[in-house]
């Protein structure tokens, strides 16, 4: 199921950017779980196109319809059908990508795998397919929400060069969303802003990093060998598009210290088993440990320039390609809600994979 | 299944340091491949204890046996259990852990989790956990070589902060094992063994770098959305003991280019679409594109040290600990082994699931 | 997921009878197959209600939707979305349902599981859901019919107590058309109808075996142990509303023969092992040998009655239920198409499954 | 993974007739579960040939040994792995077997599906691929029985057409065991070894119906679509060599019934929604509705004749084959302690999902 996520609480995401529409299952959700689509269409909003000049003028409300498996304002169990039609479709303008593969995209592989391809507007590898990301995660955001008080803050921290210093509490989401490039230091989002224009102005695109950090997950969840914690959230993360790389804790930058820098030792604190520092991004033998969850993406430059390009097409003749379409120079500031909605889809369905093994049957 | 790897080519492993035994059951292989025990050991004696004067000196031979699945020395596409025998476990060198858990190991996670631990030399999180995977990959590599041509090959690239310079070539098993920490670089190699031995008188340890490329893969292979390639190898590098941090092609650094800067320009090379560079790490939008597979897994320093340090202990009591037990000061030469095995697994499934999608009904 | 069916062409269902729509998301469809809506709308077609004078007079023309995975008139191995908007739908007609617990319904248990209920219509409980099976089921009946020539026929081969001849030949499609009751022998198809006119005018139900047989399956899909081919069809027709039973080949009689009578004999004709019964249904060791598969579901007579029934209500008090809405007397002509949908996904499951086990690699 | 069984409490086995061991793993067990061997064992035993003169005369102990996820006779929630060594096989008495394919066995189709086969003992058909299933079992009605006090009772109803009448009461299990054919009633238990016996020194071979009941299990596990509580217990027992039917509650004969005859009418009893009847078999709309489950199983007869059959061998060529080896001319007596097995499988599994998703959140 390679369009599928989960394995308890599963979502099954679909559509293509020119198609009817995109959308998403969500199956295996808690029963009784208050819902209401604006609750949804608040986490749509923070993805669509066209919420400021830094993204793709590209026009859609990105209207979401709940299907199925709500009642009278309440998850019945059943499996949550969520939809949302595509308005602002141009496929002529993708008439070049039919006939030419457009360098760093998914054109060609997608054509030696399948011998097939919806060109228009990069078919099953637009961004459009995270819409149904984002409309599960709203509903996993929520679970977590509701049951355990956890929260989840993604955050640019990094454009291009231009990297924000890390921040001294938790960013709250209100800083987050203070600037249009959701990086919470605004000086170093103004500085951000500018950059992106300026890229923008080149035809040319950056990428950056975002961080994710996650609080009130309870000690427990994660399994200690291929389902570790940090390895499905790895997986969520490289799932995304134009993602290139996933650190957890202390990361890349760990592995110049030695063990006696970077151990976390244990302590009590008010009662409870605490790590004085958390170089291990709050999970420990795959299973976290009731630290913050903290770990950073890495997001290439998007691949869509409005510059000529040397390629080739179809037929394997050398040809030039230049960009048209609507894109986002830098794809970061609408990827924020999207690494949210991934960690919160990992999260809720650890929560209930651990339920069910060490939760259901006490001895 | 927290245990198993895979979707079609699946590995299940199992065994605890101290246990009867550790072990895999390989369920999906390919009937008719010609195997024989010696292939499996040779992958396991590069992952033993005891191989050089750089890891654990725990003595175990670590012979494998094959149980089923293999029949007048070819596969039958029955399961294939593998069984390794523990035969030098001491369990009372590690009766403080009884009572204690060690800072950044999974000893305070499981117990937070299953509410009952082997401590044991680690139980589960014992790196004795990876010879099932290295079992089961030695037969994933195989099925690929023999298949495909596929060439899977991972070296130290950084240990500390000793960098090796990038090879200039596709480095041979022969470069890799020429040393005992496995950097191909014969110069780094002998500065990263001089530190890892001085780290080790002091009773601390490093980490690092391993890097994997891969060739011979045929473009196509992997899924568009979830199941990408490169998130599948995420989860497989990150469900590694000790790995904080995953990068593919340009990775991080990466994301300091701009978009004409990274994008990889195609051409027509002798008959075939190729790439002029290859910062996609060999995968675009998910899928192989036929170019080198490349990709780094950052390891945090070990974790046990043979030096006193502050903890808790099961109570929550302030205490301290003493690192005993035979452990490794710096996993990543051991790990090379474990990083080719992986990344095996991962092919193999990707490309038996696809073939089932696209090359089992033609239209 | 436990709305989802089938490990490689996965079908999720979504929808409840009196929600905005029902529907189904097929992944993993093989790409390039020529597939236009009427196709689907065919099955769809006999399945809907109101086709005859025997069927529930619900007026829906259940009109079916491609939002995704079709390109100019093939698929392309993306996720295939297909929706059913619910046009006749009558809660009001459910009110007394919301508090009373039909017998022999899934109301108690729903209710029981989920703490909610979506009381009209049955929810998630109606027959509508078999909608998204039955679409998906034409696709996969497209793929085996393309690629394998294979033919899948069900028929209603018992209703209550009037049994059919066992068909002399492997009925046509016009065959069982040809009556509303779609069995394919006219003289007892005339008396079935017959009797469900009359167990209707009591206000009663009627239940009967539905008999299915393909032809045209390859020896070798089907897996020796968990997922035997008969164990996979068997869960699938126990996966349907109303199913009581299933047998395969010689079945439950078949336990009256002593194994001298019961072997099939293999024998060479025409160049190839054929055996010369098949009491085996096609299956033997779990796996297909190539003869016609065989098998028989049992249906229980329909638990909504039109008269007046004792039952409780959700306080647990006596109450009385006296059966409204629109209903099928006898549950078996709509469920032909939905059986043979059933055993098509099984079978293009394991075909698949089947080449990437043993077709992707050769040795 | 054709070779594991369950979503949560997952259980993979493996092994051959004739290769060095047989075993099982058995992955996502609760942690703290008291577990001994003799516990495994006793059910093992239940299982082994050569237990009485009805059975094979194959003489193994199959002696079990705990290898790992079980720590001073307590679960830890790691996979436990079970293995049983092979004693006593006879790989000469097969060698008739390497040429032609026995009738109605799985000879052909394995030949047919991977293109090798371990013709010694029928390989991985062989019945001792069972004993993993009755370990693992073993510990599913372990945790069953301590955690909800639910009871699983199998036994042999029917052999040949020598029936048993229907039990008034739960048998106990020193009723299934007083007699070597398991039939709790002994009249008829005795009447069906004679005729066993009988068939045998034809060198010929019956079948029959096991009945299963279980009670204590609560109202809602199961779930309303794929995943109904029937289906996947049709899916075990149609995974049991040998079997050719199913069916619960009123089964086959159900549909006999009018609705007004068949539907299960509910009241309160003793504070408690309870049907009067149970022709639902203690499910309903897919879900457990809290009544004892009641399900049937046919049982072909053993295809392994002690006299001289017709079949053709690997060239195709008419062969004769003259039954050698040790076999059961019955299975049924044998095959009980499976059946409760592969029940309690499927109810730990949906036990555990159901908490999952039902029990995790509260809202």
């Amino acid at each position: 199921m390679p369009n599928s996520f989960g394995k308890i609480f599963t979502v099954t995401t679909w559509g293509e950017s020119h198609g009817g529409a995109v959308g998403v299952v969500v199956d295996g959700c808690p029963p009784r779980l208050p819902l209401e689509t604006p609750e949804i269409q608040a986490e749509l909003d923070r993805r669509r196109p066209g919420q400021s000049d830094l993204v793709t003028p590209r026009q859609e409300e990105d209207k979401v319809e709940i299907l199925s498996g709500v009642f009278e304002g309440r998850t019945t169990g059943a499996p949550i059908s969520l939809l949302v039609r595509n308005t602002d479709a141009r496929p002529g303008a993708y008439d070049e990508m039919k006939e030419k593969f457009r360098p760093s995209h998914a054109d060609f592989t997608y054509q030696a795998k399948f011998g097939i391809r919806d060109h228009r507007g990069g078919g099953r590898s637009s961004a459009r397919e995270t819409i149904g990301r984002v409309a599960a995660g709203a509903i996993a955001k929520k679970v977590l929400h509701v049951a355990g008080g956890v929260e989840i803050r993604a955050f640019v921290t990094r454009v291009h060069d231009l990297e924000a210093p890390p921040p001294d509490h938790f960013p709250t989401l209100e800083e987050v969303e203070a600037s249009s490039v959701r990086c919470p230091d605004a000086a170093t989002a103004a500085r951000m802003i500018e950059r992106i224009k300026a890229v923008r102005a080149e035809g040319d695109s950056v990428g950056g990093l975002i961080e994710c950090r996650v609080r009130g997950v309870p000690a427990g969840l994660g399994e200690p060998v291929f389902d570790r914690l940090e390895a499905d959230l790895a997986k969520a993360m490289l799932s995304l598009p134009a993602t290139k790389g996933f650190e957890i804790g202390s990361g890349f930058s760990g592995t110049l210290l030695k063990g006696s820098e970077h151990n976390d030792l244990f302590e009590n604190r008010e009662g409870q088993v605490r790590t004085r520092t958390n170089r291990s991004g709050g999970v420990q033998g795959g299973i976290s440990n009731g630290e913050e969850i903290c770990f950073r993406v890495a997001f290439k430059p998007t691949a869509t320039l409005l510059r000529r390009q040397e390629t080739v097409d179809v037929h394997g003749q050398p040809a030039e390609l230049m960009g048209r379409g609507r894109h986002d120079p830098c794809v970061l500031p609408r990827a924020v809600p999207i690494v949210e909605a991934m960690a919160a889809l990992v999260l809720v369905d650890h929560w209930m994979r651990h339920a069910a093994q060490c939760g259901t049957f006490k001895f």
